[in-house]
């Protein structure tokens, strides 16, 4: 049961593919309240979704805000991301339905933070679409969800590989070591990324001819090596007179304007920049084709970054916080007034009063901003994605984007933004994805080791060992913080070993992962999905089904020599020391305390079920999909239906085929 | 075996009381470096000790620096907290040692964070003592290490029962109000605290009389409630004409100096300010001698705040930043001078410049601050103590400080910081609690649902049914956010219970607590402590055993219906809901899964011992410490020496006595 509503005038997101008739009858389970709606929480009701989001699996008990955010100091009490995915689950003894809020503007989701028992939803703007779904369980009403929204995007079959990121590697030089880091010392890899500096002064869509001479050279070379480079694109550019993208945006009004029509300018990577108007229908495409200018150098793969719109400072919040702090010198800055000063200069990025003060031409309505904010990130990839069909017809391109909108899950994916080297991240990686696929985001992982602060050994190994689970699979780090590659640990041993298991586990990732995306599903699923009925199951968040056959229990805290591992029936627990089976054994449904050491990967085979492992290879091409081992635990037989395909061809032209495992 | 090593000439900390020997002998165990020592880490090695720190009570894994600083946001990330505390324990198979480096400047412990083998402890000043202490067990050398170190510093009685504080109750009336919200309730509390608001423009020792005009029958009335006021103490001195503790700082050259002998002015709670010199021996005996304008208003108790010493800004800098702001106008801010931009503004606070800017008078020399940074705190804690004893000699009074050093112990105890309503750090009070005992901090406790960012009803239950066990219980939340009085959630009936609870235990815990001060052991014990042998129980460290008889388990993850406890041998299981026992188990050696409630605490009883309770009450003062409920765990019989003592005496007139409690 699918029922639409639709309130006021709202604006078309194109997030639902599917639109199914507008109900007349009265919403269910909600009540409507003057800004939104309100629900009764029973006390064993569980609150899936909302995508990407801090806390639990479980959303029960924080306020959180559907309004895109460059946040990369989230924590806890953090009440937006970079996403904004206003669906979600209420899954009780009684009753299961979902709830999807299409608006583009701002709203808050208070589960059970204000009134241990209430849920409140709260809109920003009186015009929406509210889809209510109602069925027997989480997993078919993600389903319905799902088709009403449209097929997840399809990377290629390389980006299942290994990659390694830096902001920066600041030289074809930088590249090439990190390559032979990896070649050298046989870590598998097939991706670098390149992070801003490439660009020739952060200007997208230019190289610097400096530090990358040889750009085109250096992509030929790396594919030789079987790793492609996969630049950053920024959702700005640069204010810069005879640069051709600002040229060309300026006399075709390609871009945002403030409330005089003037081209509006804020402050990002390259200072003084331009948004182009990614909802303008001709901006759009005009901004997607310029992709071809990497596409023509050899590059398959990109990503987008800054598209919240992320703004360091406009223009003219600058002048004027430089003027407020004018009043602040002659000031005996007290305990009151110096939390204002600093808050002051705290305010000037991402200041919700800029959002305000720029305006989209929305077919053909200008519309503030702030009215469609969450939706810059969607269109300006959607931008590429559209433009891909016509530069690379019926081929796949590695994309994903920082900042996304229920309805991008169709043209990228996503990674969970700029995160941090902590434990609590490593978990949050955990709890994040079954969120995020619920929302159509298939392709996505955080960044391994954490971006900012700096890592240690233990960390990268223990979050290696969660992300060769991730269908996104990248070690990331800032700028100033300590270098994390993987070939750079003394125990280099076990990052081999560990990113040498991943390659091992492609032919199941992939093929759990293309049947997710061709059918529907979900990739990672919470345990409570599998076992609603079991009541430690459905609270534990810490472990998570991959795909049909498996359970993982990562590590996450530091100095533990092991973890205790919930097994809500018997399996079969596969233990890896680096990529070679060293255990396997069946364990009876219970807790059971496991050691699990640095070097090693410990997953659970379910009853029934088979895992398929490749012999592993150092970039995906290598491996063989032909010859798999079968691990299983399936007493009466088992099989397990192996999808593959070229890994190149896009949805249209896809030509899947099921290969049938049996043992 | 205790052996000292005396280093150049290091400046005397007097954090040792009862000095030994110089060793002649090389030191053992450490290898010496050319700042520091290196020592090689065994895998099986445990790292305990520093004190107040992040991370776990294993702190392998991180770099740490003893630098006392105030930071509230503190992280997993963070490498400095308020206090500074250089002994740790390193226990392995083979060999069990402590060191402890008495030096007062910034020293750094590398505790496997570069190499992950490796401890490197780096020193900035080339004077220091060095003790190492070799045992057969880690408690034993707590117990060495404490003998060395002097006695730990006793609270009155009625500082165990619960207290409530907010930044701030801005008026007298507000205090009325809080106390009839307990009082009402039938929520327990002895305390209600006072922070910086009751003060006439922050100055210590004034009391604002437009908010609080009657503060002297304020203080009498919620006496007669059970209930005592605990104002706060700032580390700095406001600079304003007229006011008496100015103007005499100013003459009598009680204040710390810059480079060229002027008073050093920073920017604290009043804005500009003077630091005491709090290592002057003279200036310490002034400011201590000052908190008799509040002892004779009835006060008994006082916190210390902001003594790092924490700088909001220096005169100087201030200055020096605006200056560059200027530069910034005219700039195109790009990501580089952007975050430079906003680098400057964030580097006004607590700037090791300015810490490198102003001098004290130590023991009659110069001494710049930085070389005895960790001492301020401790310093300006003691003058308080020693002043106290002339002031109220015999009689116990109520004192912690934020900041400190080793040998603050005696004077004082500590609470944990301005920290968050945070999961995590819910968590990490746990973890701060056996680490602080370690180095003498007995009385301490984190602020209880966290003094940063909104705290939600499950998150106060959860940290309550933990801060029960702590010495120091405070629930504190700052200004800006969400109310948490115990009252005011939805679910008020679980706090009354859970609270109630602590006065049901306050017998115990105070037997307990003065035990392990009187005896130099510790309150608060890791598992592994009691259990070295068993290699899960070592690695444990969301459970602690609190005195001899109990092991706590406190849920600390969002919406969880109960956890996993570890025991490392059989034990009971008693389950109270509130004040009332609900459940009491037998359970095995082994992992469990309990479900625990809301409203619920569960805890531990060990084989052969007992917890004797009390019926409870509203106050200390109502306790009944006679008639006590004795559980036990004990099938052959067992017996318990419940300490007790009139709660006020100090010290030097302490009679305690030891009833023996037998089953």
């Amino acid at each position: 049961m699918i029922k639409r509503f639709v309130v006021g005038n709202p604006l078309e997101t194109e997030a639902i593919l599917n639109k199914v008739q507008m109900s007349e009858e009265k919403i269910p389970y909600l009540s409507v309240t003057q800004q939104g709606f309100s629900y009764k929480l029973e006390p064993e009701d569980i609150v899936y979704g909302l995508g990407e989001n801090v806390r639990g699996i479980n959303k029960r008990g924080w306020i959180y805000e559907s309004n895109c955010t460059d946040n990369p100091f989230h924590q806890e009490d953090t009440r937006s991301l970079y996403g904004a995915h206003n669906f979600l689950i209420v899954c009780g003894k009684e009753r299961c339905f979902g709830v999807f809020l299409d608006t583009p503007a701002n709203v808050t989701f208070d589960i059970g933070y204000t009134h241990f028992d209430e849920m409140k939803i709260t809109l920003t703007q009186p015009d929406y679409e509210l889809y209510v779904l109602e069925c027997e369980t989480p997993e078919e009403i993600v389903g319905e969800f799902r088709s009403l929204i449209g097929p997840s995007y399809l990377p290629p079959k390389w980006a299942f590989g290994f990659g390694q990121c830096r902001w920066s590697y600041f030289t074809a030089q930088e590249v090439r070591e990190v390559a032979r880091g990896h070649r050298e010392n046989h870590i598998p890899i097939d991706m670098i990324y390149l992070d801003i500096d490439y660009m020739e002064r952060y200007k997208d869509f230019t190289i610097d001819r400096e530090t990358f001479p040889d750009f085109e050279e250096l992509v030929e070379e790396m594919r030789q090596q079987g790793i492609r480079l996969v630049p950053i694109i920024d959702g700005g550019v640069k204010v810069e007179k005879g640069y051709d993208i600002y040229e060309e945006g300026v006399v075709n009004n390609y871009f945002c304007k403030d409330a005089e029509g003037n081209d509006f300018v804020v402050g990002v990577w390259p200072g003084k920049c331009h948004f182009p108007d990614m909802l303008n229908e001709k901006a759009r495409r005009w901004f997607g084709r310029k992709y071809q200018f990497l596409l023509e150098k050899g590059i398959e793969g990109f990503w987008n970054d800054m598209n919240e719109p992320a703004i360091f400072y406009s223009e003219n919040r600058l002048k004027k916080i430089f003027e407020q702090l004018e009043t602040y010198k002659s000031t005996n800055l007290d305990v009151n007034t110096f939390f204002q000063f600093q808050d002051l200069v705290r305010s000037v990025a991402n200041n919700p009063e800029d959002y305000r003060s720029f305006y989209h031409n929305f077919r053909g309505k200008k519309i503030c901003h702030d009215k469609v904010h969450n939706l810059f990130g969607y269109y300006m990839t959607r931008s590429a994605s559209e433009a891909f069909e016509e530069l690379a017809p019926g081929k796949r391109i590695l994309m994903f984007s920082r900042s996304s909108y229920i309805g991008m899950h169709r043209y990228s994916g996503v990674w969970m933004g700029d995160n941090r080297s902590w434990w609590s991240h490593l978990l949050m990686n955990l709890k994040m994805l079954p969120s995020l696929n619920m929302c159509g985001f298939l392709y996505t992982g955080a960044d391994i080791g954490g971006f900012g602060s700096d890592a240690t050994e233990d960390l990268v190994l223990r979050w290696l060992a969660l992300g060769i689970f991730m269908p996104l699979m990248r070690n990331h780090s800032a700028n100033g913080t300590r270098r994390q590659e993987a070939y750079l640990w003394d125990n280099m041993a076990a990052a081999r070993g560990i990113i040498g298991l991943r390659y091992r586990l492609l032919p199941y990732i992939y093929s759990e992962f293309m049947k997710a995306a061709l059918k529907n599903e979900m990739y990672g699923r919470p345990l409570g999905f599998e076992w609603p009925e079991d009541t430690i199951a459905v609270r534990t968040e810490d472990q998570m089904l991959i795909g049909e056959s498996i359970m993982i229990a990562p590590v996450y805290e530091q100095n533990a020599a092991g973890r205790v591992v919930y097994l809500p029936e018997e399996m079969k627990m596969l233990r890896f020391s680096g990529t070679e089976l060293a255990e396997e054994k069946v364990l009876e449904k219970g807790h059971h305390y496991l050691e699990i050491g640095l070097n090693e990967v410990v997953l659970f085979v379910k009853k029934g079920h088979i895992l398929p492992l490749a012999d592993g290879g150092e970039c995906v091409d290598q491996v063989d999909w032909e010859n798999l081992k079968l691990y299983h635990f399936a007493p009466q037989g088992a099989d397990y239906e192996l999808y593959d395909d070229d890994g190149v061809s896009a949805a249209a032209v896809l030509e899947g085929h099921i290969r049938l495992l049996k043992v």
